[in-house]
């Protein structure tokens, strides 16, 4: 039986670290606000909204949701995107993505102030991310590994962490996140050979490939730590990981559920970066 | 015996290549030219140097030398800075560094515009590098290790590299570039635990920690290709790389040399960035 890294008392600590800091910002007559940009109504994009204005509301943090229709042209997508980087009301912007293809997604981005980059969508925050700067936010799933991973107190210096898949949301991030905490880091992908044997050596396993329970047992060996990042649908339409959790718990050491797991940290990873966003905007006005 | 990983080849190679580019510029009366901006007179600079020149004079490439006192203040440094990025003669920045002290490093480079940092010092160019862009260029080191591999046909689709160094001069941007390339990525350290095991099981290996011989027969296997970037020096003054050459080189399949390894092709790294950002600049203006 492995300890299950759930996701609820990470959240449960963020909201009572979170409590006293948006007090704080009320007491200057500031409202942490957090503009959510949404194309069109894909139901994830929808459910991820709702659940997101939920923890916001219960944090005293505000929503501008930002609907827009999902033949919006460019330009006026640019526009929405010039809006929240200037108005001063607004700390943070979650944009869905991906964008429509006949959106050009890098140009909406690069319209993002990276002060108010709360998801690391903007060159700058993720270049920050690359070389241990402070410009902006990584992305918030990234940061939800880390958070997890500190929560439960699952040692980092020196360990090997091999994380699966690459992108710019989580893969290359989160790594970019580990290193800086002094672990080893290997990055592999869909090309990677001798997957399996590589991610039985590691002392902690991220799968972030978005393959419904891809990851079996021939993938883990015993003690190992594995953070599931997937969010996906099986065959049946049940929400599932990468990983097959079923197989895999019993083998691992500890192990995140979906749901329940990465994913709600992820929303208050939203919500946190939100509020210092909040936090570095009063402090450069009153500097 | 392993395969002799030299440097000259793919320098000759890479003049070859060059030649006809830079006589296509000086037809359109531009001569690729690069600044060298240098503090005080350390000798491994003042060595570099004067290899640069000498390369770059045998391409065809003009070289400006802009050398400053070592007591400098900053905002002399800086001042030049800003006259290579505003010089329209001027299509690549090279800058010796550590720079002082008392010199903040990141502002220096940060006046530098992206289209002219060919060695990867500016934010700008780190972040492509990190997101797969095209803005700037990647530090001239990093791209040597990836241009000798292509050079000896070394596959690194689905291979596992093991680059030791964190470094933004080598270990991180080498890193991405070869996940690009669609290797494996393993990312070691000083703190990394076990790093004899790790380095044995990759297909490559790429020390790059600067420290002298620092890795003997312990840490490769039959068969691995090995990148050696250390240019260091040992207790008797004699140049050395970080690996231990004579014990390593009867064990694996393939290594380069130090001296002539690494080293020389980064030089002509330096002379392919500078022809290709004068390229880029006349793409620009003819636009």
């Amino acid at each position: 039986m492995a300890t299950l890294l759930a996701g609820k008392p990470v959240v449960e600590r963020l909201a009572r670290n979170l409590a006293p800091r948006v007090e704080r910002l009320k007491a200057a007559d500031i409202v942490p606000t957090l503009a959510i940009v949404r194309m069109g109504e894909r139901p994830d994009d929808l459910s991820y909204e709702r659940t997101a204005m939920k923890r916001a509301e219960s944090l005293g943090i505000a929503v501008r949701s930002v609907a827009l229709d999902e033949f919006t042209p460019q330009s006026v997508v640019e526009a929405a995107m010039h809006d929240i980087t200037h108005d001063a009301g607004v700390h943070g912007c979650l944009l869905f993505r991906p964008l429509p293809s006949f959106v050009s997604e890098s140009r909406v981005c690069e319209l993002l102030v990276p002060e108010k980059d709360i998801d690391g969508i903007t060159l700058a925050s993720l270049g920050s991310v690359f070389t241990d700067g402070r410009t902006g936010f990584p992305p918030c799933t990234a940061a939800a590994c880390i958070e997890i991973l500190d929560h439960y107190s699952v040692p980092l210096v020196g360990k090997h962490v091999v994380v699966v898949g690459r992108s710019l949301v989580v893969g290359k991030p989160v790594s970019m996140m580990l290193l800086r905490r002094n672990a080893s880091v290997t990055i592999c992908h869909s090309r990677t050979e001798h997957l399996e044997e590589i991610c039985r050596e590691a002392d902690i396993v991220i799968c972030a490939t978005g393959r419904a329970r891809a990851f079996d047992a021939e993938f883990f060996s015993p003690g190992q730590t594995v953070l599931d990042v997937g969010i996906n649908f099986d065959t049946h339409g049940r929400l599932c990981g990468d990983v097959d959790f079923d197989k895999v718990e019993p083998l691992v050491g500890a192990i995140t559920p979906v749901p329940g797991g990465i994913g709600t940290v992820t929303t208050s990873m939203t919500m946190a970066h939100t509020v210092e966003a909040a936090e570095r905007a009063q402090a450069e006005r009153s500097e």
